[in-house]
């Protein structure tokens, strides 16, 4: 059997997994490459570190230059996270001619037309599978299996820390620092969570995702992004009395006024396949006009699970496979038309709105009529009586889910309704998908 | 742009889908092939019949050797079902130095072996993404995304039919015979349902996913099946009583005992992904050894769902992924060794039982007497006072449900209990999937 060297650059979580695979599996790994891999090189910060998989055969160094500089390293897997010096590595490696398998979503979603460029000039192929979604394969599934379609709708949860905490805030009622802090404890959210929590990482995962998708270079920044940090649980809990869970949703979606793009916090009807998508958990619902809806339900994170989807995309390297896929696709390609983003006046969804209102006569009444002049009509309201528990005159929240509405007409809405001088607190608003 | 042309053997529903995308979508389809797709030849039965698709540029013909002998075919889709004069066709184009995309499952369950043989012996590939899942890829999941893992358990909801006359007898309590009825009229079910509702084609579709998760030649005889044919809605509801849904399963599970297979009415628990996959969907939980727990879903028939597999199929044989796939899995080969399959005394689950029992003192005893000898314990009992419905000294139902334990324990204390005389009708027996 032919042999093929690779160089793995980076021995934390992933590029551990990512060793152990390599070493404890080769055979298997060998089977389905139809060539057998060797883990020539790993690149690490400090050599003397214990690491969590034994490595007889392979040299491990400081210096990626000895894996840039290394004729017979025909393959470089980058698991070392960050964007410089990464990108510069990545372009190094490509540039000596090495293909490169990264699970790196922020690098493709702010510098993917320069790495994808620099693989087009050298012939090199570029695989990142583990990107999005950990070991579920949706680079793959929109890649290659769903070619026959136009895809017309993502809805997707890919940050498993956020998961991990809206669900403990469902099943709990869990206040949301708390529910962050047991993340942080188990393991599931890092020591800064602000990436995950502020909807930045879900955004990245979107920028890949409308890339190969939709065709869309889109950069992170055009992405209209609403993290979990401020959500209440009161709002978990009348989203479940009016029948939906709440969850960190990428969503995408074509239409004739363009493509439309958000991450947020969204109300998901309980029963359905997205609603059930709980802990750390992830999962990617894909609407094609083939093949319909379509869900890739999996772990999101954790060393084994993107080791698998690391190592899937080295067989498809070393098989060949990925050069077909990377010439037919053309991702990241700088002669793309600039897609056509939906203006936000197109926008259109159910809402869930909460106010904190004066609890006394006519308050309901002039709330209704400012969304009944913006065309906003009302689906469900939800008051309970305060009871005992609040001293009187304390605000009482109203919750109202809206029928159908333009995003433009619910903001001009709560716009006015902030400015009466009957609601405390800044109103609540949350898109719903059906 | 290079062409490249086929020929499609079928115009029924699935035939009917591929010509509309290969016409209808010429332009997406050719950009991800990276040639241009020329349907030169459709093969049907009556040439005269309408068609749901115009296809300007074809040629309608009744004698598959117009396909068979043109040069200039390079890839023959079949879509005519059944397994003669299919396998024969398939094997005469394989030798015509054609490939082959296929969705006819129990052609590969039963002939697998010749067919695959053929193609190697020829230097083709066959391709089958749409023979398991219709529209949802897991062929290529498991075949080529999951590469890296040992697949460790399959349990699979792959037959639209059951699934949706399950859902209905669940939500509406409506018995089998006429949520049946129901599904013929919506057309869910055939006039001829017989190989959905005893199982068979469930085990056609083990076949073919236990030959690509654990490659193993097996046989649909060699799998043990029960159909849903004689599940009554007492069963569905007591289940959900216990928190449990009914779903026809293909189940493979690999232990140090070999490999266990079974088609079988299985009870799953609330909550879980396979539990919410409603009507005519299809979805596929696969375990493995890196990934950990995934889940694919969508639609497992129909049209254009069905299509969109076959098409994907297309492309990827064009592109020239297919060979590489092909030659490094070694699929259906006769060299392969025969599967150990775990033997039904290693086989262990929880199981939900259903006796129908005198209503007189000391008749829980003696069942309970004998569970017990036999090294079963009980987990959970249902025993509803009869009320005043039914007339005095009728059987009353008892359901228990029991921890976990080894199936030829099961299978004795039943047959014994079936013999003590306090029990009327046929005991039911259903295994339990945590």
């Amino acid at each position: 059997m032919e042999r093929v060297s690779v160089g793995l650059l980076g021995l934390g979580t992933v590029g551990t997994g990512v060793a152990r695979l390599l070493v404890e599996e080769a055979d298997r790994i060998a089977r389905r490459s139809g060539r057998a891999i060797d883990l020539k090189w790993v690149v690490v910060r400090d050599p003397h570190k214990k690491r969590g998989v034994e490595l007889p055969n392979a040299r491990i160094v400081t210096d990626v230059r000895r894996v840039l500089d290394d004729p017979e390293v025909e393959v470089v897997i980058e698991t070392m996270g960050g964007i410089h010096p990464t990108l510069e590595t990545v372009l190094e490696a490509l540039a000596a001619k090495k293909d490169v398998v990264t699970a790196n979503k922020a690098l493709l979603a702010e510098h993917g037309t320069t790495v994808f460029g620099q693989a087009r000039k050298y012939g090199r192929a570029v695989a990142f599978e583990a990107s999005v979604g950990g070991g579920i394969p949706i680079v793959q599934a929109l890649g290659v299996s769903l070619a026959a379609n136009q895809v017309q709708s993502l809805a997707a949860i890919v940050n498993g820390t956020c998961n991990f905490i809206l669900t403990a805030m469902t099943r709990e009622g869990t206040p949301y620092e708390s529910a962050l802090r047991k993340a942080q404890e188990l393991g599931y959210a890092e020591a800064d969570p602000t990436m995950d929590v502020d909807g930045t990482d879900t955004a990245h995962k979107l920028a890949v995702l409308a890339q190969l998708a939709f065709e869309a270079n889109i950069k992170t920044a055009q992405i209209p992004r609403q993290g979990i940090d401020r959500l209440q649980t009161a709002d978990i809990r009348y989203a479940g009395e009016l029948g939906y869970v709440v969850k960190l949703l990428a969503l995408a979606k074509l239409s004739e006024f363009g493509l439309e793009l958000r991450v947020a916090p969204t109300l998901v009807k309980k029963g359905t396949p997205l609603a059930d998508v709980s802990g750390p958990y992830n999962a990617i619902r894909v609407v094609g006009d083939a093949v319909g809806d379509t869900l890739f339900y999996g772990r999101g994170a954790g060393m084994m699970p993107t080791a698998s989807a690391v190592v899937g995309d080295l067989v498809d390297v070393v098989s060949g496979r990925t050069a077909v896929t990377f010439r037919t696709l053309n991702l990241w390609s700088e002669s793309k038309p600039v897609p056509k983003l939906t203006p936000p006046s197109a926008v259109h969804s159910r809402y869930y709105l909460r106010f904190m209102i004066a609890d006394r006569p006519g308050v309901l009444a002039s709330l209704a009529t400012v969304l009944g002049t913006k065309g906003i009509s009302i689906a469900s309201v939800i008051q309970h009586d305060p009871g005992d528990d609040e001293p009187a005159g304390s605000p009482v929240p109203l919750v109202i889910m809206t029928h159908m509405a333009a995003e433009a007409g619910i903001r001009a809405a709560l716009d006015e309704i902030d400015g009466l001088g009957v609601v405390h607190a800044p109103s609540v608003c949350l898109g719903v998908e059906e």
